[in-house]
This record gives structure tokens, sequence and C-alpha cells, in this order.
């Protein structure tokens, strides 16, 4: 995978623009008049899921020159790679094996599914010591509420799973802590008794600074409420690989999992970061997950390209992003219960992909990952859906749709369902002018009216969505989601050029944050800053009165 | 403000066009060097807030040609038909005047002024009797839970007000449902005990398919649990202008506070849809947010445009969507209690400003409203600041930093302050290839390693952002940046040619969700769809099982 040629340097890069070109003069309606097979034809079906990505503005002419391009940018020897732990993180010498931790066999990786199959004999036995009300705190009292702490894939993953499977929730109750301003821990620990309440800390090196002073807080609480330092084994748990300080902070190694340099944060919530969420929903209903996640993996590693969930996603986002020059993506999950998908597909595409230098450094001619974002449907079509239909901005959608619903409410979930349908819908169809002054008509409006008003009734339709459908949100399709959309992200990288599992771009301002923490702290050695930081300091310092 | 000229039409537009390709070749950190000045020059303070917009790609001779192009689009005048009462909301024959909702005078439109301070008055008196505890539920209990049913405008606005007031807070829990998906409520309720619990529900139609469907399911789980038809005024109110639905639905007149159809559903929080926030933190705190507010209006109304905080935030707006093309906008609150402010400002914006024919109909030839989005930091720096850094998108960001905090925790909240200055510095000076070559090489690297190494650390800066700092958050502090949005987002719908109070964009959507719906029900009448929608239903019918 060292150094192939980048996107535009393709055989076909040209002529696949050729092709958009032609497309943009038509629309998704033609499209279907002309071949009313894609109906059926561009759909796909993976691991429960169900994609259609008919609603495209893509014929079988563009489909294929898509593929023509990811197989001239070496796509199969990159799935391969990564499926058989090669070092394709090329920046840090190392493997990317998140598959590794929802395996049901070792592929060949013997030694380190060995520490995985460890670390799940521990997550189970942790589990089931909390789900059976055997872990008891400093008092006696049995352990209710568990506390994770972590920031990044440490909080987002975790937070996503154990809210989208709340129908599966057991007696525990999970939170989670993530932000260093003190005023996120401080509310969760409102409702929360000290006596009955135990911290998981995630943080591969166990420095990370918001999961830190976060910690040091939560042991501070649990402290003053009158547990010794004896008892904090009894309410904390660590997933970390320094385990020296694992033991400063006062967590005996018997209660710390590990995690590994060959997983990245934003692909953890399969090992011991998903902790919480096996705690929440019980091992089963966690081994479940792992073996949706492992199908969707196994459809990856095994289908030609055409056939691939997540190549023809990629496909996708490379074909709008570089060929349509759209600059952002649009997720829109029909379900309360996946409201923070947008924020955990922020993480895992934008801090895989928002990258601007080949995987051999060379700075990029073309654009990289686009800005995701997106919340729960139908909250969004009281908000910004405005925008997506008659918006000047091109924002590409996936409409992820459970077709069933836990609550036992269907009359009420079928509403829910009809709206999503109807906005996938109403995107591609829009409404001309002439279709808008009718409709004007029809209630009445004069003539002169109706003409004045009907250009801010139309729509341009033409907006292309994918639909992801599903019977219901449960352990094995939720897994199956989250691997899907890494796979995706993966084969968008391979296209790109780019190494998605690292992200060197978050370490200057480490750095430059512990400058600034220091002057603020009053130390001169944090140096002296720019002439607009400088006065910020000084407002901030006026500020504390 | 019927037909003046389109952005492109302006004298300015293209000599600003020139200025932007002059800056274009030079960095930020040029400009500080050139005019160190602008770090106090390039400033602005409001009704308890500072802007400083020293950070952006902008100089001193970009700023005049702005302003001419702001003088050019008319924006005074607009400006004074707006709080003049005007019917600026041309297809809709309205005024907009949600200024009126928190102004402390008529301003001349007495009648208005007089429905508004009668609901105040009904606002103030339910505020009070809840929170004295006189209000009692059908069994006697006093009502302790207070749950707001509404969407879009009437959720996100007092869902983050409520929540970013919550150390005003005092004994009456405040909750807030929205989605039509059944889990939104049913999660909600499962805390909840019907004798102490009481519904606002907030629908200008109280025909909201969303509000009606959840205030039903609400309405049914208090008969279930042994209220009577005759005990639901104790349990129900509505914010509304349609008493007679209300009246069937079983809430008496005296229930009802009013909406009125010159305030958009965006632009409401300050009327009795801020009902939910004036029990959460009392009368005297609601009046404080009211009273920020209209400090920025005041600022807004009187301030020559250079001076005024909204339209310089509108006027980098259009400079960067329309100079740059730039796609979206990103807005980092440094507060957890602002968490919710990217969601309130998608709907402010994007609803507003996602429009692509002028005031008078016309197509624009022009990008409108960017992409709103961002979340709560420090969260977003382990998550997709990696893009914002070293991404190809262009973000121009928003940094909202209190520089206090009530948590009592000085010193964890300084990490957080000295996060914020750290990412918005880390932006513009970025990190040359030869700076991260030495401090490769300071790590002990070899050369080899450090110069294959280096180009991956690399930043290019200049990457533009403003930093909003008030002392804290508190409820006139939060009444002005809101308002400083809203205006913000009135100016660039003058700029930009357009009406920001209607939405004719959703309309088609709700109808094609009434025939799916029609459909998924079993009845013919909704008609026949396109062949994808035809095949999701079949899929959707073949999951029911």
């Amino acid at each position: 995978m060292e150094a192939p040629p980048l996107l535009t340097e393709l055989a076909d890069y040209r002529p696949v623009q050729v092709l958009a070109e032609q497309l943009r003069a038509t629309t998704v309606e033609d499209l279907f008049a002309q071949d009313p097979a894609r109906a059926t034809d561009f759909t796909l079906q993976a691991a429960g899921l169900r994609l259609d990505f008919s609603k495209h503005l893509l014929n079988r002419e563009a489909l294929a020159g898509l593929l023509r391009l990811a197989d001239q940018a070496g796509l199969s020897a990159a799935i391969a790679a990564l499926f058989d732990g090669e070092p394709i993180n090329n920046t840090e010498n190392r493997p990317a094996l998140h598959m590794l931790l929802r395996a049901s066999g070792s592929h060949g990786l013997d030694d380190k599914f060995t520490q995985v199959r460890d670390a799940r004999e521990q997550m189970r036995q942790w589990s089931q010591r909390l789900n059976s009300g055997v872990q008891t705190g400093f008092s006696g009292a049995v352990i209710t509420d568990v506390v994770n702490i972590g920031i990044g894939g440490s909080d987002l993953g975790p937070r996503l799973v154990s809210e989208a499977l709340q129908p599966f929730r057991g007696d525990i109750s999970c939170h989670y802590v993530a932000n260093v301003d003190p005023a996120d821990l401080q509310d969760t620990l409102l409702d929360l008794n000290p006596e009955s309440t135990l911290f998981i800390v995630c943080s591969k090196s166990f420095r990370t600074e918001e999961t830190l002073t976060n910690s040091l807080a939560a042991r501070n609480w649990m402290l003053q409420a009158g547990a010794g330092q004896a008892d904090l084994d009894r309410h904390f748990l660590a997933v970390t690989s320094n385990l020296q300080a694992t033991a400063e902070f006062g967590i005996p190694a018997a209660n710390c999992l590990p995690m590994w340099d060959w997983v990245g944060g934003r692909y953890s919530v399969w090992s011991a970061v998903g902790l919480s969420c096996a705690i929440a929903v019980g091992w089963e209903n966690f081994q479940r997950f792992l073996a949706g996640a492992e199908a969707m993996d196994e459809h990856f590693h095994r289908s030609p390209p055409q056939a691939s969930m997540p190549t023809l996603m990629s496909l996708l986002e490379v074909w709008y992003c570089n060929f349509f020059a759209a600059g952002n993506h649009v997720v829109l999950p029909y379900d309360q219960s996946l409201r923070r998908l947008p924020d955990f597909l922020q993480q895992l595409t934008m801090e895989s992909n928002g990258k601007r230098v080949s995987r051999a450094g060379r700075p990029l001619p073309y654009t990289t990952a686009p800005v995701l974002w997106g919340s729960a449907g139908t909250m969004g079509q009281h908000s910004f859906h405005q925008l997506l239909h008659q918006g000047t901005e091109l924002c590409p959608a996936d409409f992820v749709l459970p077709l069933t619903t836990h609550t036992g409410m269907q009359e009420q979930h079928r509403r829910l369902v009809a709206n999503g349908l109807a906005q996938s819908r109403t995107l591609m169809v829009g409404r001309s002018t002439d279709n808008a002054r009718d409709a004007l008509l029809q209630r009445g409006l004069d003539e002169a009216e109706a003409a004045r008003l009907a250009p801010h009734l139309a729509m341009p339709g033409n907006r292309p969505n994918s639909v992801i459908t599903m019977n219901a949100v449960d352990p094995a399709t939720l897994g199956a989601l989250l691997a899907l959309y890494e796979h995706r992200t993966f084969c968008s990288a391979v296209l790109w050029g780019i190494n998605p599992f690292d992200q060197w771009g978050v370490e200057l301002g480490k750095e430059i944050g512990t400058q600034i923490l220091a002057r603020l702290s009053g130390e001169a050695a944090g140096g002296h800053m720019d002439p607009a930081t400088e006065r910020l300091m000084k407002e901030w310092r006026a500020a504390q009165g």
C-alpha cells in the first residue's frame, strides 16, 4: 500500500469526471424512468442491514466507473492487508486490528487473539458481577450505578451503544462523563450515591487530560463520602495500558482491563472500552453486538467490490466529495435511540479521514473527509430540513431507518417511518414552480399571489440520499451498523490515499494548551503568545475578580 | 426592502472579491505582524458579551469593503423596518416581532405589547404557582416534574435555556419530548409519576403531528394512571393559538397561553414557549434572560454597522460563504451547559437562511446559509478537531467561551479555558513541516524517520475563528447570546436578499408524509409513489411480521 497513485492520477479519474458532468445535466427521476429496475438493483443486503442507494445521481455506467477507480486505487489489496494484520497504519508502524476484537476465531493472529479472549473473559466476569449484585461499595451497599469516564473514542462509542440498546438494559444504570468542564462530572454525580457507584476510567495512557482530571475529582468525591484509600478497588475499574499510573491512582491490577496500541480509540468500543455497555445490556447481548459486527466484517472481507456495502457507501462518498464538490454529509437516524449516531460518526470519519497529505506525506490536490453532521428524525424536519430541501448546499444524506419499534406503540412508530420515507422521496422529487402555483391556486389564492409565492414553494429535488434499513435496532444490527461505517471510512481512506488510523493533527493543540494553562496558572514558562491570545488571557484574568 | 439588487449585483461585490483574492495569498499571522493593533481593534463589546474577530483572514480594507456591501444591500433600512414592525416577512405578509417579546416598552406597538404583557403575567403566575408547590395533581400530590411537548422552535430553545441555566434551577425538574418516535416520550415517562407530572403542550396550530401524537399518548398515560377527564386541567397547559383544539383535547382556556403569527417558531423562546424555562429557573431569572436579549436588541438597533456585533458576525459569515466558498460553520461552546447551542443554531440559521430564491422569488446565483454544526469543547478536540486542523474543508469557527464556572471548581475550569484559547490559537498558527521535523528530532527520531513523518504533523494554520467571551453563563448573557445569533441571521438574510422568516421548504415533505402514512395504514388514497419508495414500503410491511 505504500505509494499508489493519488485519486486524481488514476486512469479512470478523468472518465469518471466526464460521467459526473453528464449526470449533472439529468435528474434521479429521469434515471428511474430510463431504468426502473434500479429500485431493486441498486440495493444490497448484509448482516441484517439493507442499503438502498437508488436515489442517487448515479447510473450503472458511473457506478462501473467508480468501481474501476476502486480497483485502480488498490482497494482489494488494501482490504486484504487490513484483515491480514499488516502495519497499514504506516505513520505509527502498526496494524489496525479492531476486527479481531469481535472475531470468533484468531485469523492467524493467535497471540493477540489470546489477549482478546482473556479481556473478554474479564469483561464477562465484571458484567456478571455487577448484574448479579455481588459487587458492593465501601459501606456494603450493592453497586447500582456505573460512571464511565473517558473522552473521544472512550466515550462516544460506549455512550451510543448503551443508549441505542436501552430496551436491552438491566438494572445497572450507566452514565458517561467526558468533558473537562467540571459541570459534566458534577451534574452527573448530583443524583448518585457514592456508596453504590462504580467508576470505569478509560484511557490508554491514563494521562488524557480530561479523563485524569475527572477521575481525580471522582476519587475525591468518593474519599470525601467516607471511603478509605483501600476501598477504591470497590469503586474504580480502569481500561488502560498504563498499569503503573493506575497503581499510583489506587486501582489495583486486578481491576484493570487492557487496551492495545493496535486499536485506535475511535475503533475501540468492541474492546474493554465497551465494558460499560457489557454491564448495561449484559454479556449475552454484548456478544451479539460483537457477532453483528463480525458478520459485517465477513461480508466486507469476502464480497466482491460491487456487492460490498461498505465499499458502495464509500464510492458514494467519494463521488459527491470529489466529483460534485460536496463538503458535508448528513446522517439522519429515524430512531430516537440512535440520536448519538452522528456524534459517533463525526469522530470516526472526521478524525480518520480529515487529512491533507497522502500516506507518503504528499499534499493532496483534492478534498478528503467532508463535515459529517445530523440528528435524529423527525427532529431535524423541524430544524434544518428547510436547508436540505431548498438551500444552496449539496448535502448527501444517509437515512437510517429501523422498521419496527421496541416500545410496543406500532401506530405511532408508523408515523416515524412514514416521515423518514417521505423525506427521502421529497428530496428526490422536489416540486416544480408550476406545481407549486397550482397548489396555491387550489388553496384559493388569486393568480397574482400564487405566481408571486410559487417560486418560494418550488423545490429543485434531485438531492441524493441513501436509505439504510434494519428490522429492528438490536445488539446485532447495531454492531453491523457501526462496523459498516468503520469499513466505509477505511475504503474512502484508500481511495483518497491517506492513513485513516493516525491523528497527528491533534498534537499541537495539546502542546499549546499546556503552555496556556501554565500562563493562566501564573507560570512564565508558558512562553509568549500572539497578541490576540495575550489579550484574551488578560480578559480571563480580569474576569476572575 | 422589496427588490434591492442581489449580493452579486452590488457595486462593491467585485472589489470585495479582489480583496478576498489578495488575502488568500497572505496569512493571519502576517496580518498581525503588519497591524498588531488588530488584537484590540478587531473586538467589540455588547450586552455583557465580547467578540474577538482578530483571527480572521480579514484586514481593515476588506472590512471596510464588507461594510460598504452591507450599506449597498440596505442593511440599515432593513434593521429599521424590522424594529418598526413592518411586514418584512414578505411571503406571509407579516412583521417579525420577536424583539417585542423581550421589550420593556411598547416601541409604538401598543396593542401587541399589551398582549405580550398579559402573556408574561400568565407565565409569572404559572411559574410561581409551580415553584411555590401550590399546583397539585389529580391525587393531591404536588407537581414536581414538568414535561414540555413540542418540536423545532417549541423544543430546541426551551431545552437549551433550561440546560444552560442549570445552576439557576429550582425544585421543579423540566423534561423535553419532541420526537414522534414513541421511545422519546416513553423513556421520559419511565422515571415520572403521573400524579406529580404536568405537561406543557407547545404548538401554534395544536396540529403539529409529533406534538399532537405525543400529547395524546401523554393524556392516555395520565388517564390510565387514574386521572379523570376533569382532572386534565391539573396536568396540562398549552401554548397555542388554537383554543378550539385545546378545548377538544381537554385543556381549558384558563390553561392556555398565547402564540402569535408575528413570531416564528425558531424565534419564540422569549414567548410563552419559554414557560418551562420560566418554571425551571423562576420568573426573576427569566426576566433577566429577556433583559439580556433586550440589551442586545438595543445594541443592534442603535449601533453603527461597524460597531454592531451581529452585523460584524454576519459580514464574516458572508465573507467566508461567498468569497471563500465555505459551505459550513462550526460553533464550539467551551461550556458543558451550552452543549445544545449548535442544535439551537442549526434551526435558527438553516431554517431561516436555507433558501435559494430572493425575496422577490428570483433564483440566487450564489450560496446562502452554510451547514452549521459543532459540539461542546473539549469533547470535539477528541473527535472532529483533527479535520479542523488538518482536513481539506474550510470550517470557519466560533468559540463561545465563558470565563468562569458555577461549579466552584476553578482549577479544573482553568483547563477548559486553556483548551479553548489553545484551539483558537492553534487553528491560526499551525505548524510548518520544518518545525514538525525539529520536534520529531527532539523526540529522538532519526533524520530519515523525522523527515518521513514531518508532513503528517505539519498543519497549515490560517484557519479563521472568532472568540465570543462572557464573564459567566447567566440568564442575561444567555439572552444576549441568543439574540446576537438571531440578529446575525437577519443581517445575513439581508445581504443574501432572502426572507429569513418563512419556511416553505418543509411543506411538501409533510404532504408526502401524510400520503405515505395512508399507504402504510392500508389506505389506497395515498396514491402511487416512485419505484424506490414502493419497494421500501413493501420492505416495511414484510418487517411487521
